[in-house]
């Protein structure tokens, strides 16, 4: 789709490689163990150009609905833009199912915030992740938040800004392994501003749920393109679709999913706004899309107990929703997964997630490959090398595609494996 | 819904209960094992009424295109009915993804027990379950289907007619612990039919699927109630979707998924069929769901890796389908499953499987209990003994319920947790 060749990408990239933006992880006081960074905090130097997505569950946390006000989002579903100074997270809490106190407390995490960092309450998004039923506590936001801007404001170098940044995306980790960010960079000079240098920068946190947490699929990307926030809110619509929206790492959304996009303009002070259908937004919507990519393929790897990535891809479907229906449900089948997981080549069972998809298709056109290797043709049965495909299990990713023979669409879906952590993450009990 | 108080159930019952037909359980030699039973054979004394419900999964096996035919089903889906004298089942061998040579292999088995019976090829109807990809072999068919009827013939005593019937339920197990079978009965006094009394019975086989087997839903009903084959198809259709079809161990259908209904009238050779709208047909229709039901709560309690039966039942939801999205959701998280293993009412995530499942309702207005114990109110957490709650975690089946209070509608779906065992079964490589 892309040429991602001309976009340049930095693995110890974060929210704050953007121009105009800090970004800072400190430990605040929601986790008990003092090493334990806990609160992120994302500021932008000028008020910038904000754009979210949030989960659709109807269990949604008091920060999503919060976070939507301050967005002017008009209800589920619509686009939500407008500025932003501030994004501020905690893990530990995730302030689900809790009422009219929850919603209160997420709207004085805001006031706290933005009292702080100096500008309206409706400029700060908050998110949060961690156990439900709990009640928000302040006292660590009164603490964390002060500490926060005085190290950013200390930071007297690019390492330790940089270093900062990566403290935010380890602040918001639940049960994830390791912390997901990362930037994308392109040059201005074949895009109508020469000699600027575009990046697009985030972290992200993974999309597995454990006990006692729900944990949460939580974005936040900063650019210093400059774009209006209408534009930016499509561009991370059209990127979180391909993206975020398909991983699956055992099939639940969160009441807490949200994506936050700010866009300062800082690489482009006097240039005029990246306009839809411009090689500049062009540019723009690919570079985001292959961060977007990178974090989601990150959250899926990461996904609990996982032992490999797999990358599930139909092709050959009717129409798009088909395309989606099918890689989906092969993503999601337990019984896929646990067939990666033991190393097998098991195309009958991506056969059956496929044929129970809803996807119209006839069984004697679908040909299957896994890790490469041909395991059905036309619906029947191939001889394959069980060596060699042992062999390439052994590969940290698991391609599995299938090609239905009925249209042109496409449609790529990540997940991992069900490994015995697995049932252990999520069976032991809360204690 | 039913006045099963009338009802009398007979876990020893199995599809040779109802009069006027035998079932007998064999070796066949499909499986290497000489001690493991292979091949079920069901035969009825003369010509029965017949209908079928089968998988929907677009890759259906060989076997399920043959009885289709011979039940003269107009399409996928469509109701299937007609007469058959017989039903063969195998064990070891799907018969799936076997293109031309599994279609001529499943009508050559029907000629086979045709020739044996005594009756046209197109009144048997083939099933199989095992493994996919493998071409059946006809070998075993004519050695145990001779066997099969000479050892009915021989049968000298009730009991052993009824052994011969449990031996069928045994014969077509995969991964399924314990056999499933069991017999309904009821007096035609109130229904006009003084003096006789009706039974309806059955087999059925596991859900879950297994490498390198794809496992499958097989049942087999018998009755000696005279019915019209549409009249049965209906009622068949009918209960299969209260039972059979609310029963999810991994979200997955297989490609040989199959119920058989079959009705002798012999227990009333005399009388009328029994009409939609009587209270004879009435009565046939509770037991029969009556049958389907425990036969359903079994194949759910026997789920691969299964140490507890779950049953989740969704109230108050404003149409049937958000009721069945609602409860079918809930039934198919993982996140739900592994709580269970781990003996947690984590009703989180029965909240966050409820609110994308699709159906409607407003959070603020949910009721949740875990075996009994109210642990949300109004879309809040409520404080639980969680000491009694692991105290009720010891009984084998663990009841989830929801009310959405969003309307009148209800549903009932039964699943089993996720436990390591799962994930061992069914991560194991073959071999």
């Amino acid at each position: 789709m892309s040429d991602t060749a001309t976009l340049a990408f930095d693995e110890m990239g974060s929210p704050a490689s953007a121009l105009g933006f800090s970004a800072i992880g400190v430990h605040a006081g929601f986790r008990p163990d003092p090493e334990r960074l806990d609160m992120a905090l994302v500021v932008a130097d000028e008020p910038a150009a904000a754009a979210a997505t949030f989960t659709t569950n109807v269990f949604c946390a008091a920060p999503v609905r919060v976070s939507r006000e301050h967005l002017a989002e008009s209800g589920t579903g619509a686009p939500a833009y407008g500025c932003a100074r501030a994004v501020v997270i905690n893990s530990g809490i995730a302030n689900a199912a809790t009422g009219e106190v929850g919603l209160e407390n997420a709207r004085k995490t805001a006031e706290l915030v933005g009292e702080a960092v100096g500008c309206p309450a409706d400029e700060v998004l908050v998110a949060s992740t961690g156990v439900i039923g709990q009640h928000l506590r302040l006292e660590p936001f009164a603490a964390g938040v002060p500490a926060a801007l005085a190290a950013m404001a200390t930071a007297d170098s690019s390492q330790e800004r940089a270093d900062q940044g990566v403290s935010a995306a380890r602040a918001i980790m639940t049960t994830d392994t390791r912390p997901k960010h990362g930037a994308v960079s392109f040059a201005g000079d074949d895009i109508g501003y020469p000699g600027a240098t575009f990046t697009v920068s985030g972290m992200a946190k993974g999309a597995g749920m454990i006990m006692p947490n729900m944990a949460t699929m939580i974005a936040v990307i900063t650019t210093d393109a400059p774009l209006l926030a209408p534009d930016l809110s499509a561009a991370l619509v059209a990127a979180v679709n391909r993206s975020f929206n398909k991983v699956t790492v055992d099939s639940d959304t969160s009441t807490n999913d949200t994506c936050f996009a700010l866009a300062s303009g800082a690489a482009a002070p006097d240039g005029p706004a990246f306009a839809p259908g411009t090689p500049a937004y062009e540019r723009f919507c690919e570079a985001l899309d292959c961060l977007c990519t990178t974090l989601a393929r990150a959250m899926a790897a990461d996904g609990e107990g996982a032992t490999r990535l797999i990358t599930v891809t139909v092709r050959g479907a009717a129409t798009a929703e088909d395309a989606d229906a099918a890689a989906r449900t092969v993503a999601n089948s337990p019984l896929v997964k646990t067939a990666v997981y033991g190393h097998d080549a098991n195309w009958g069972r991506v056969a059956a997630a496929l044929g129970r998809s809803g996807a119209r298709f006839n069984q004697e056109d679908v040909d299957i490959d896994i890790l490469g290797l041909p395991v059905c043709r036309a619906g029947l049965v191939v001889d394959f090398d069980e060596e060699e495909a042992l062999r390439r299990f052994e590969a940290p990713e698991v391609a599995i595609e299938a090609d239905l023979h009925a249209g042109e669409e496409s449609a790529t879906m990540w997940t991992c494996d069900f490994s015995h952590d697995y049932v252990t993450i999520n069976g032991d009990y809360r204690s």
